[in-house]
Parts: structure tokens; C-alpha cells; sequence
């Protein structure tokens, strides 16, 4: 039985990796359902290609064009709409939920994907930053797998194979550093867009290439790491590895380091998170130690203020990192449309933490409410 | 219930590094039986120490000296004789055969601890390099389990944990590269004895510091990885790396490559081989990847000709690895004697295999007959 799959933002670069993956093993994986934000085009070309039984846009104002694209192939419905999104996802043939959308917009799926009880293979990093507890918890009642993407994350799971309850001493959570790794906190200040969208190693959407520069980034995979395999923050080692091999590792209570290696392909932990615990053949370059050495570094904090509040909001728990959250998307994208400089992103998304009244509640409604204010305060802060 | 642990080779590098991690965990270990070759005076205080059911010492001509060190402590039983050990391994109570003695001696052992459905704690590499077919045969027939505690195959195995049967493309192997790793071909014919006893990560018995500084360990282990692992030896790449922090990996179809690291500590690969697949803790350095770069290099074959002599000697198969292995214990005893130079190693073992008859045969009887003669051979070729 091939297992059918929903890939909620599809036309993204992890979405569109996701099914290169699929159409290498047509035998294994079909597409039940695509979803975008707003890329019609895009995804009438995946539809027309993949055959889906839905198709959704999340933005209702393309609901018409997405229609006429398709209206020569009445096998595939079409809806638009948030809900609509949430609604697809519990369709009875879903296999799996692939989580692939960018931003605060992917909990609400997931959190409908787990009640449905599918497989959820986690892309999208806003769904366990902003609300990692409640995240874990429905997914322990509902029996619902969770199967990170990331490559980091995936490394940890790969390496976390086979060793049932063996007690974790310590996360290595690598970095490649961004494009500024060596840039002194002056130079950052003047840093550009372009420079930034730059990143050494993996090719990525644009939120998530400048959350790399800022390394916020990494300070949302030590929150994703510590909701997904139960280590508090403190046993969270970020360690900078310009080359990008390590994806990175686990410490055990006997001393012994487990990694996943690997040149930068996120067609990979995709394509693992579909067929785990299976591996399936890939196509593609291989790894050659001979090529580089393997350096690691400690992450300057003090110059990537963003990883430091992400640790701070990871250890003040609560809605914080919801907080952190939402104040990085509106100044990510801010940055992007040139309305704040590189280190003023960091100085507003510190601001907002202090403006946001904390609460220590862990439920959806909470994490809506926080969403909404920090938004509201992180513009009027991009604004002054 | 407590497991208890026969450690054959009891005084060597491994048995005593064995007992350390049986000290550490009183409520998990019992010594059930140590066996030493020649030590008597350390295997009488390790007695005392452990209070073990049984002692064996190999050479029968110390059997009235152990006796007498240990008159005062009539519950443990004292044996001498090679066939004393082949017995004892088989002994009911026992769980766990740790072989850890050097040599050929090795082999007759480890058959027997097999045929009593022990679980086998394999230290000894020449059981493995010798007779491979012959003991992955017999392993599979008892249902006796091997766990290898040689840190290169403790990592493969440790990354082949929760795998199942995952397709390996390749096993990287890594090496230190020796003392003498970028020495010239002339600078390694002048070699001394104390020079190639420097290892400079490892601390091991002289044998086995000899075989590294030659290379021929390495070339040891990708046979015995061969036999471990069902992986032909043109899937195993030597990777020399002089940090010696990632002990080995394996690199799966989909182009994953996992591995384990750490400090340079045997006493992990031994302990992981006692309570897998559960880890206990273990005291000691952990790894700081902050400290050095991996670096990986290949290895010159044309300079170190005995790691391509154990190559070729495993591609031809049949009783060639046990020519290749035992005229290498003649060698590297001749070179510790100061009868032969480094360069002459190799020499003497390319003409040794040239002149032993070959056998396609996998048989005890085989692998003793061409021991025999080749060890005749190569001591020929040594005195000349």
C-alpha cells in the first residue's frame, strides 16, 4: 500500500524537496494533498504533475485563479482558507503530514494532524518554539509520531536509534555560524539584506536564511530539541561548525558521542522522515572527509544576541518563547523589506519579551493572545 | 541477578582496563573465571581482588607458583594449560566471555565460549582475522552473540543500533596513522623499536602498538569489520585521522553517515560491551570538540605495504588471512627482539604468503595446520 501524504506548504523549498523525494519512489509515496500560502502558480503546476486528491490555498483571494487553473482536472478539489487546511489534514487516507510551511501559521494544523492521529513529520519550527508543551503532550495522547525534518534534528533522532531509554548527558546542536560568523558586532550593524540572504551552506527560504544570520535559528532548534527529545536547555550545546557536515550529535551517560554526518541535502532527513525507520536510496553527492576538516567553535553570544534570548526565553518557559516568536517574524520580515537594520532585529525582539505579559499557561488560546500582542508591540517597536 | 564475566587474558591492556569497569559496577558484575598467559604474580593479586570461581594460567609451568600465591584462598579453583581455558569458558553460571588474550591463542577459546551459547565480549581480533567464516558459522548455529569491543567496531556497531537491515554503502574505518604516519619510506627503514612503541593516542600492549605503527592492525580490522558487519572489504575505506576522536562510521544507502566519537578510553568500548544495549555511566574525560579540528586523510598504501597485504589477503580469502596473521605475530615479535628492521616486517610476511600453500578451506583444522606453517615460514625467513 503506497502511503499518502500531506505536504501543508508545498511550493516552499522543503516542500518542493519533499516531493522530488516522492517522485524518486512512486512504488512508496503518493501525494493526497498539497497546500500553499499564496504561490497559485506554483502550486497548480504541482497539482497538474502530482495528481493530488486536494489542493487548498491558504490565501481565500486565490481560491478563483487556483479554480480556473485547475478546471480541467475535476478529480482534484479545491479549497482555500486556513480552516480548510486544518480540515484536509484529518482526512481518513492521510498517512502522513508533512509540516513544511513557514511561521506561527503551521501550529494549527499540527495540532489537527496529531488529534487525527497521523504521522506528523515536523518541518515547520514555530509549532514546538511557541508551543512545544502543548505540542508534546497531545502528542503523547494521541499516539501521534512526530518525525523532525530538520537536519539537526534529524541527526539527533538518527543518532537516538536503538538506544531505547539510554539517559542523553548533553545535545550537540551544531551551526554553520551564518554568512557573519566572523564579523565584528560593528560591521554587523551595517550588514545588508543581500549579505545576509548569503548563507555558506544550505540554500533556504528567506525567513529562515536571515533567522540563520541573526542565529536565531539555532536559538529555535535548541527549543525544538528540548520539547522533541526532553533535555532542558542547560544540557544544550550550540557548537559553530562552518562546514556543515556534522548535522549534529548526541552525548550518552558513558561518555560516548553518536553523530549523523552528511553533505547539506535536505532531501535527506525528508525523505527519512517519510520511510523511518527505513532508509531508501538517494541519489546524490557523498560525504568526503578528505575534502575539509571538521571544525567547531563556541558561539559568540554576546555578538548573536538573538541565540542568547532564544536560551532565555527557552529557560523562562511559558508563553515567552511564543513571545520571542512572533517578535522575530515581524522584525525577520521588517529586515527584509529594509525597515530595520540587522542588530536593531534583535534590540526590538528583546523589547517585546520585557513589553508581553508573561504567562506560564501552555494552551492554544494563550499562545493566539501572546502571538497577536507581541506582534502588535515588536510593529509599533519597528515603527519608532 | 548479577552477569558473570569470564575475562580470558585477564593481566593484558583490555582485561585489566575489564576489571576497572566491573569495579565501577559491583551490582551489576561478577568475575567468574580470569585467565592469563604468562603473568602469574598479576593474575594471583587480581584473584585477590575479584574473588573469582576459577583461575587458569596458560603456561603449565607457573601452575605451582599460582597455586601457591593463592593457597590461603582454597574457593578459587586454579587450572593451568590452554585446554584448562578452553573448559572453563563453557562453564554453566557464566554469561559473558570477554576475550581479551593476544594471538592465535585466541581462537580455540572463543569456539568453545560460541558452542556453550555465550555471549561474546570480542577483544581478541586474531578470531575474527584467522577464522571469520569459520566463527560467523558458528555464532549463527549457538545464537551466541558477538559484541566487538575493538573501538573502530564498537562504533560501527554502536551506529548500526536501531538500523535493522538498513543497506550499508560503505564503513569508514578510521586510524590514528601511527607513530609514524608522515614518515618517508626511507625514514621508516631506520625505525626503532622505541620509537614505534610511542603511540600517540592509544595506550595498548606492545603487540598490538607494533601492528599500529605498521598499519597491519588497521588492515586487521577491516577484515574482522568484514566479517562483523557482512561487508565485502572494497566497501571498507581506512580513513586515517590522527585525532583519533571518531572512532569509526557507517555511511547507509540513502548517503547518512553515523558515527561514534569520544575521548580515547577503552574502558567505554568494553563497558558498552558488557551492558548493551543499555549504557551505565562512566566516569572519566568527555569529548570537547572545541579543542582540535577532525582532520582525515587517506592512507598511503605504497608505505604502509601491510595494510594492502591484508587487504589483498582478505579479497583471496580461504587461510590466507591466517598466514598473513601469523607470520605478523612472528614478525612483530622479531622486530620487539630487534631481529628485524620496521621495512622488513612487511617483506617477510609478502614472501610468507607467497610460499604457504593456499586453502579455500574454512576449517579449525585448516587455520591450525597453515598457523603452523606459516609461523615456520616466516621464522625461516627471519633468521636468514
Amino acid at each position: 500500500m503506497k502511503k499518502q501524504i500531506a505536504i501543508l506548504g508545498s511550493t516552499g523549498s522543503i516542500g518542493t524537496q519533499a516531493l522530488e523525494v516522492i517522485e524518486e519512489h512512486p512504488d512508496l509515496y503518493e501525494v493526497y494533498c498539497l497546500t500553499a500560502n499564496n504561490k497559485v502558480d506554483e502550486l497548480a503546476e504541482q497539482a497538474r504533475k502530482f495528481n493530488p486528491a486536494a489542493v487548498v490555498i491558504a490565501n481565500e483571494d486565490k481560491y478563483g485563479r487556483l479554480k480556473e487553473l485547475l478546471c480541467d482536472l475535476p478529480d482534484i478539489k479545491v479549497y482555500a482558507g486556513k480552516q480548510a487546511i486544518n480540515d484536509i489534514v484529518e482526512a481518513g487516507p492521510i498517512d502522513m503530514v508533512l509540516t513544511a510551511m513557514v511561521g506561527f501559521a503551521g501550529l494549527s494544523p499540527t495540532i489537527h494532524a496529531i488529534r487525527a492521529r497521523k504521522k506528523i513529520c515536523l518541518a515547520n519550527k514555530e509549532t514546538l518554539v511557541v508551543a512545544g508543551e502543548l505540542i508534546c503532550k497531545l502528542a503523547a495522547e494521541y499516539h501521534s509520531p512526530i518525525i523532525p525534518v530538520d537536519s539537526e534534528h534529524s541527526a539527533i533522532f538518527q543518532s537516538l536509534m536503538g538506544e531505547g531509554d539510554n539517559e542523553i548527558e548533553k545535545l550537540l546542536l551544531t551551526a554553520s555560524g551564518g554568512p557573519f560568523r566572523n564579523f565584528t558586532k560593528e560591521q554587523l550593524a551595517t550588514v545588508t539584506k543581500a549579505d545576509a540572504l548569503r548563507h555558506p551552506t544550505w540554500t533556504m527560504g528567506a525567513k529562515i536564511t536571515i533567522d540563520s544570520a541573526t542565529m536565531m535559528n539555532k536559538g529555535f532548534e535548541v527549543i525544538e530539541a528540548k520539547w522533541l527529545f526532553g533535555v532542558p536547555a542547560d544540557r544544550i550545546q550550540v557548537l559553530v561548525h562552518p562546514q556543515s557536515i556534522v548535522h549534529s550529535a548526541v552525548q550518552f551517560r558513558d561518555g560516548a558521542v553518536k553523530a549523523q554526518l552528511g553533505v547539506p541535502d535536505m532531501r535527506l532527513p525528508i525523505q527519512f522522515a517519510f520511510s523511518y525507520p527505513d532508509r531508501l536510496h538517494l541519489n546524490g553527492e557523498r560525504l568526503d572527509l578528505f575534502r575539509q576538516p571538521l571544525e567547531f567553535f563556541e558561539p559568540d553570544m554576546d555578538k548573536f544576541c538573538c541565540l542568547a534570548l532564544a536560551f532565555e526565553a527557552i529557560r523562562k518557559g511559558g508563553n515567552m518563547p511564543c513571545i520571542v516568536n512572533a517578535a522575530n517574524e515581524v522584525v525577520n520580515h521588517g529586515f527584509l523589506e529594509d525597515r530595520c537594520s540587522f542588530t536593531q532585529m534583535s534590540d526590538i525582539i528583546e523589547r517585546t519579551m520585557e513589553r508581553v505579559a508573561f504567562s506560564g499557561e501552555a494552551d492554544y488560546a494563550t499562545y493566539v493572545a501572546t502571538d497577536a500582542e507581541a506582534r502588535r508591540v515588536a510593529t509599533e517597536l519597528l515603527e519608532i
